[in-house]
């Protein structure tokens, strides 16, 4: 049911013929409230795509009534063109629904610098129209795929109210965000602001971690629906944590369909003065291709992760730190522990702590490994 | 000739038994003076190696004898044991030169984590002694390599005096130095403080824009030793050029063999407000998995460029910045310019010239594609 699970919202996805091979490739999701309320979350890359600077405006005022996105082409460093392209596209849109195109959204993931057919996602968006229901959630999750190999999904209960979302990213996933496409819808009822609010928490501690291959996308953007169809109001707090549980469970799931990946690896960070070198500190190892080759080839490299935390700006002394891989201790106070080999890399979850033993955050970052297909994904295709 | 090629030098590449294999793995270079004036630089690494911890001490007053160097082994993150063994090297070879193990510098590379046999280093400093000739400089570059594909070496010439060197790196080429080991030479007299001078003006403008795979070593060292041989003393700024001159040619040297590297990747930025942020916008593509992973598969796809120069904090409009790929310009203003098929990115030597149009600056970055056989050796081998 994913986007269509939590009350007052349809859905659709299907083929308009955008990407060459005829698959699914616009999906619609629409909020049929009665409350219309909606936050969202743009790539932090200064190179944004022409959706991006749409949406960025019409989400200011903090109501949303649709949602289009499409695959099969980024519409980024497409120019006045391609900014026309998608202003089309969501009066195609109001227009068939109804409502402002200032209230519809716009999405778009595939290659830059192409330009997109207007005429192509307007005859789209009004087949999509046609096909909305309530039970379309799937559907759209699907239309919205690139490389990736299965549609992502969620949906969690509250009391009396529901989020559901869908998910798409198999390529730059990475900070800021990444080439994720994410819509979350909810039932309960909550104004603009505390959606906002609490987009933000959930998304800091979730996508922004997800750091797969350290490329940021040009195209990012995770939307909050919030109908209000159930009556409920809820706790702020809860709402958030519940936010925070669903887009967890999507960030994993890209990380688990990354492009490529052999290995999903969580790098933990324990012993950090703050959150934040907690995270720099994590990232710094997600990005040392040499770490990314050595898992990929389950090889405990330890010496790999040192290196990489001691480029970093975070206050920690290299010659007392310990690094565990799979449970296994493997250096302690910056020198040799247990025999490398006692460790198995072969399992594809792969945990990574590392002790800094400076202070008392910490933090997590979802990577992967650095493998043959990445190479050969990215390389092989344009994307 | 290499590092013997200025008067005043001897040097020896000996088979110590550190590597497995048999190979060369110890080299030994040697000032005979009549000044044994030097300067060196150092990773900037905070994760430093302990030949790295001794090294910067020895350096300090501004007088070096001699440098030893061994492949097989980076000696780093193995404590106090470690640098008991940086010690017992330098004092062999005080002992063997009658000179003061103060006066002794030790590089070392190869696999982090793992202890070397003080005996070993001990007797093939002595071996190495032994066999120490005015033109061992060539046995000395064979003796450094690790995954190096061949020597790098390079002679320059002044007005009666002379710049020689040797280096090896392969690996984690990058930022503050890689793991690159590199001894110069010169018989021209010159003081410390000027030899530290031109060194740092040096690097900073050729081994430090050398970034193959973002990943930065915990062992690199660059050391400049003077024997003032010619009794020659250079007009300061000369010297300087000439030193800048054979480091460009070994960080060319270095990029060339690169790991697994299919493209040498001249990434050229121009139209900058400021040199700093010339190279923080090439370093961003550099190390753009995706753009070197296209490149890789001969893929002009500039959209990736973009991508990776809106993530830096540097001053330019993504919307005004062309981008040119082996003379053919296929962005202009942030839009699609000339067809891609019109690049052609199978030569081996691939320019990318980024134009921001925000200032007067430039830079170049140089760096390697992303290729399968760089993932191999970085997986298959511990390193």
């Amino acid at each position: 049911m994913t986007v269509t699970a939590p009350a007052g919202f349809e859905a659709a996805g299907v083929a308009a013929g955008i990407k060459a091979s005829g698959a699914a490739d616009l999906a619609l999701v629409v909020n049929r409230g009665p409350k219309q309320a909606a936050a969202a979350v743009f790539t932090s890359n200064r190179a944004k795509a022409n959706p991006i600077l749409w949406s960025e405006q019409a989400i200011v005022d903090g109501t949303v009534a649709a949602v289009v996105l499409n695959s099969g082409g980024a519409n980024c460093f497409t120019g006045p063109a391609g900014f026309q392209v998608v202003h089309r596209t969501a009066e195609a849109a109001g227009a068939v629904l109804g409502v402002s195109a200032g209230d519809v959204l716009v999405c778009s993931t595939g290659l830059i610098g192409e330009q997109l057919d207007g005429d192509v996602l307007e005859a789209g968006v009004r087949l999509a129209a046609s096909g909305l229901a309530a039970d379309g959630g799937a559907d759209a999750a699907r239309a919205i795929m690139t490389t990736d190999t299965r549609p992502k999904t969620v949906v969690v209960d509250g009391a009396g109210w529901r989020i559901g979302g869908i998910a798409k990213g198999a390529g730059m996933l990475a900070p800021g965000l990444a080439t994720m496409l994410v819509v979350l819808t909810t039932d309960a009822e909550l104004p603009a602001e505390v959606l906002d609010a609490a987009l933000r928490r959930a998304t800091r501690v979730t996508f922004d971690r997800l750091d797969s291959d350290g490329c940021m996308s040009t195209n990012d953007q995770v939307t909050l629906l919030a109908s209000g169809a159930s009556g409920i109001h809820p706790d702020h707090e809860d709402f958030a944590d519940a936010l925070t549980r669903a887009c967890a469970d999507l960030a994993r799931q890209l990380q688990d369909d990354a492009e490529g990946a052999g290995h999903a690896i969580a790098v933990e960070v324990q012993g950090a003065v703050s959150e934040d070198e907690a995270v720099e500190v994590g990232r710094a190892v997600a990005r040392s291709t040499l770490f990314k080759t050595a898992v990929f080839g389950n090889d405990p490299n330890w010496g790999r992760v040192l290196a990489a935390i001691g480029t970093t700006r975070a206050a920690f002394d290299p010659y007392e730190v310990d690094v565990t891989m799979n449970g296994v201790r493997i250096c302690h106070a910056g020198q040799p522990d247990r025999p490398r080999e006692e460790v198995d890399l072969t399992p594809r979850d792969t945990h990574v702590l590392i002790e800094l033993h400076a202070g008392d955050a910490t933090a997590t970052i979802l990577t992967n490994d650095l493998t043959h297909d990445y190479v050969h994904e990215n390389s092989a295709y344009s994307s």
